[in-house]
């Protein structure tokens, strides 16, 4: 089969590959589609390895048609299905644990199913578990808004009643988030994000961006208030007042769905394929496809989440 | 009855005010002694507050004899109880839920006993519950390790099997932690903590210190590693690294005991009494009392906590 590897000076290359061999408890899945993430960025740099285990090059997410199964799994030779991946889905085969593949939500094409499985994993990871839920009354803080993780983020949010602070740069995504029920939609370039932080304390955030702000943000959160770090797209430093954290006890949390074990991976895209996609296919959430790129334009699909141009998601295709 | 109230400049004076009211679900107690704890040095500073409820002046453990209690309390009149209190310790008689009051560990003087509850408390609380527990194999940090909290840290580390890393300002402290089973002990004021962090990764750090050696130190937890800040004392701004916090999924766990509710302190207060008093009566943990002062010389025993002078923990006495 072909993929879509790294080679040793961390170029993109189209190349032959061995077909993946699958083990018992493994699908094995013709890739029809897999969407693009910051970690695939990160893997382009070379500094975000795949997990051992998994293949060596970008890819964290796929939709596909199943090839071959187990007999006791959930789904079968010729289903439409998704997968959470640990890396490796840019390419035309790939076998996956069982339990993290899931039929797609009825209703969706496979470059719609193939951007969900990551960034509403992580949603579900981090603002249901890592945080301890979400209810009416909290108030959730989430910059980026309009990246892929941000559109769920939101809506996953609102879903469950909360307030939304959320942060763009441009009119468009300012648009797109207000109407998905963001109800502070700030420009981070012109407006005063820690005022507004300050005068409506969260009581959870979710944080790919990091840098100063996060510092000068973080002492405003509610007591009680969890934030959760996923990334730290605007730097690693920051300064913190320890003093708030103990008397407000507020919560810092690192997380990563990468890193996370199989078994706890299943878990989630099980969770996901009973509690969320069934809002899919009932209309009550989106995903949005900013743009589709087949799999040789890799690195034009890649300069649009660089320059932080999109939407939602860009998808890959490799029929 | 007599308490050592603080007047509007924030003076000690031993006053008469009203005798406490019990409620129906409290029990009444003569004090006969009150441990000091920083925090009570705080609300001296006029920067810490008693909670609601209780008695606005310092005091957060005390022992004693019972004088009246609920029908269906487990102790009753005459016993020997020692309790943790939100506030106001430092008085002759204070009421407090029957949950938070139990029998002084058998073999234990009354002066011993109150200088259990608050760093036992908030042990267990950190250590077992925002830690998540502690087993062999942990790497468990903890500065101040002479404090009071810190013996009773050291000691509960090392019950667990975990490897203990701790700092001190004098060679009688150090030789006192020692013999208690401390691992690695600096003097922070000569020798090279972040050095041994970096050695010797936490699993978990219990941090009332702060300051610019908690960042220094943090990024070098291990994969998963939890930093539980319960104090500042060197200062409340640090600068962190938050691409270490997500990458390795570390937590900052912001603690303090006092803002509990009565519930979850009376929960504390029972699991002490069952799992840890019997480890005082067969001699397997101590407490270390370095000094007893009468109420009327709180001046003086304050100064040792404020000069960090103490070897575990100073007492004032009511009879």
């Amino acid at each position: 089969m072909k993929a879509m590897i790294l080679d040793e000076k961390l170029n993109f290359l189209w190349s032959d590959v061995p077909d993946p061999v699958r083990k018992d408890n493994e699908v094995l899945i013709e890739v029809h589609a897999a969407a693009v993430n910051r970690a695939d960025l990160m893997q382009k740099d070379g500094c975000y390895a795949s997990p051992p285990d998994w293949p060596q090059w970008c890819g964290l997410e796929v939709s596909g048609i199943v090839l071959e199964a187990p007999a006791d799994a959930s789904v079968k030779p010729g289903d439409k299905v998704c997968a959470l991946v640990g890396g490796g889905g840019y390419s035309e085969k790939i076998a996956v644990p069982a339990g993290m593949v899931v039929p797609i939500p009825e209703g969706l094409s496979l470059i719609e199913a193939a951007s969900i499985p990551e960034v509403w994993c992580t949603v579900y990871l981090n603002l249901m578990l890592e945080a301890g839920g979400m209810k009416p009354g909290d108030v959730f803080y989430m910059q980026a808004g309009a990246s892929g993780v941000g559109l769920a983020a939101i809506q996953f949010a609102k879903s469950m009643g909360a307030e939304v602070i959320t942060t763009i740069d441009s009119p468009e995504k300012a648009e797109f988030v207000k109407k998905l029920g963001a109800d502070y939609v700030l420009d981070y370039r012109t407006e005063d994000v820690r005022k507004v932080i300050e005068e409506h304390n969260p009581t959870v955030a979710l944080d790919c961006i990091g840098g100063k702000l996060m510092g000068d943000c973080f002492k405003n959160m509610v007591f009680g208030g969890r934030w959760i770090m996923i990334a730290t797209m605007a730097g690693a430093e920051t300064t913190i007042n320890l003093e708030t954290v103990w008397r407000k006890r507020i919560r810092l949390i690192g997380s990563t769905l990468r890193s996370r074990t199989s078994e706890e991976k299943c878990r989630i895209m099980q969770a996901l394929y009973n509690d969320i996609f069934p809002l899919f296919t009932a209309g009550k959430l989106i995903t949005n496809i900013h743009a589709v790129f087949p799999i040789q334009e890799v690195e034009a699909a890649h300069g649009v989440l660089r320059r932080a141009e999109n939407i939602g998601k860009v998808v890959l295709t490799f029929k």
